[in-house]
């Protein structure tokens, strides 16, 4: 009980920094989407390949959620795009005070397509709103088909679903049928983008959907912005 | 500021309910381990053969720490040992409390090893002493060589380490002596095993240290039983 209220007044005061967030990004015209998977899903990977495909064509900036390491805000760094690291300590997730603060710290009102990558981790990230307007959720597919319902919440609130790692799957014993099937039940609208990254394959897909939904974010807000 | 104080006082609550079922286990001579490790690494299939494998020798109980479904504590039962299921909700890991309830509804008493298999996540339940004797963290070796740089919590804590899923090293571009020495920087004393569950590779060495640990902890608990 005592737990339950402690969680419920943390994700009230959450939202509310979520609201001015959201504010904020929606003024200067800024597309947020909040990158969220478990540890190793290749969610940095996928990353990278995403800014330098769109980097030709859009001004975009990175927020890195980390527990202790740099590590991945110098390979977005390496790809070419600023980068503003935000190291959690022992806090499983990003919440939108620390966005908040983050937006202080690293200007972003040159930014066109803001992207968080959050702290590698299936479950806690997908309870903090942080202001995004995406949520992109990547999933190991070799990590088993029944975790759409064990971990449902950040399947469920996802915008898109990209199920990576697919070239491990003849090895790994998993059907992509039925990990498919498993996503669907819990998310029937988001789109599911098989993808890997070491062969490159899905990802031009994955890029085309995300760039349309980008530019038609960008139209809206710019729309806000001057009304 | 605020959140820290709230993580610290949450913790030191936990740390008493812990200390609290340690004295009770050890009262019963009952030996702990708390399996810990990310999504999908493989700590159910490890678990379902280390419970097979001891069954003959030690009466053995499981609790399950799952957010909504019970599919984990199902395949323990099938595996003949009696297993209680914790379904956390939205709680990313087990609790000491979580756990103190949990032996009042499910007697443990005629147990002499009870194993706990905490909620999928590499990041929280390693924060959480649950008053066991003695932590096995699973590390599906396909995540990556450098998360015990990225997430050492659970890798620093840990009594043995467990690299699951070595069968697939050959397809995932990861160096196992890499990450064997990633692992050796942040925890140097804890035997590391390179299983993997699908061929049964390294599995035996597992359960033969496992099985020596739990012996001696069930010695000790005897002697402090009696005195």
């Amino acid at each position: 009980m005592e737990r339950i209220s402690v969680e419920t007044k943390v994700l009230k005061k959450n939202d509310e920094y979520a609201e001015e967030n959201r504010r904020v990004f929606a003024q200067h015209g800024i597309a947020v989407a909040n990158f969220m998977s478990a540890p190793g899903a290749g969610k940095t990977a996928i990353l990278e390949k995403t800014l330098r495909a769109l980097r030709p064509e859009l001004e975009m900036a990175v927020i890195e959620g980390d527990l202790y390491t740099t590590y991945d805000a110098d390979r977005i760094a390496a790809a070419g795009v600023r980068a503003h690291q935000i190291t959690t300590g022992t806090c499983c997730h990003l919440d939108a005070k620390m966005i908040a603060r983050a937006i202080t710290e690293f200007p972003i009102y040159e930014t066109q397509l803001l992207i968080i990558e959050n702290v590698g981790n299936l479950v806690c990230p997908a309870e903090f709103d942080l202001g995004e307007d995406l949520r992109v959720m990547i999933y190991s597919a070799v990590e088993g088909a029944e975790k759409p319902q064990k971990y449902p919440l950040m399947f469920q609130t996802a915008d898109a679903i990209l199920l990576n790692k697919t070239d491990l799957i003849p090895y790994a014993g998993v059907s992509l049928e039925e990990l498919t099937a498993n996503v669907k039940k819990v998310n029937p609208t988001a789109p599911v983008f098989p993808v890997s990254c070491r062969t490159g394959e899905g990802i031009e897909a994955w890029i085309e959907w995300f760039r349309r939904r980008v530019t038609g974010l960008r139209k809206r807000e710019a729309q806000v912005g001057v009304s």
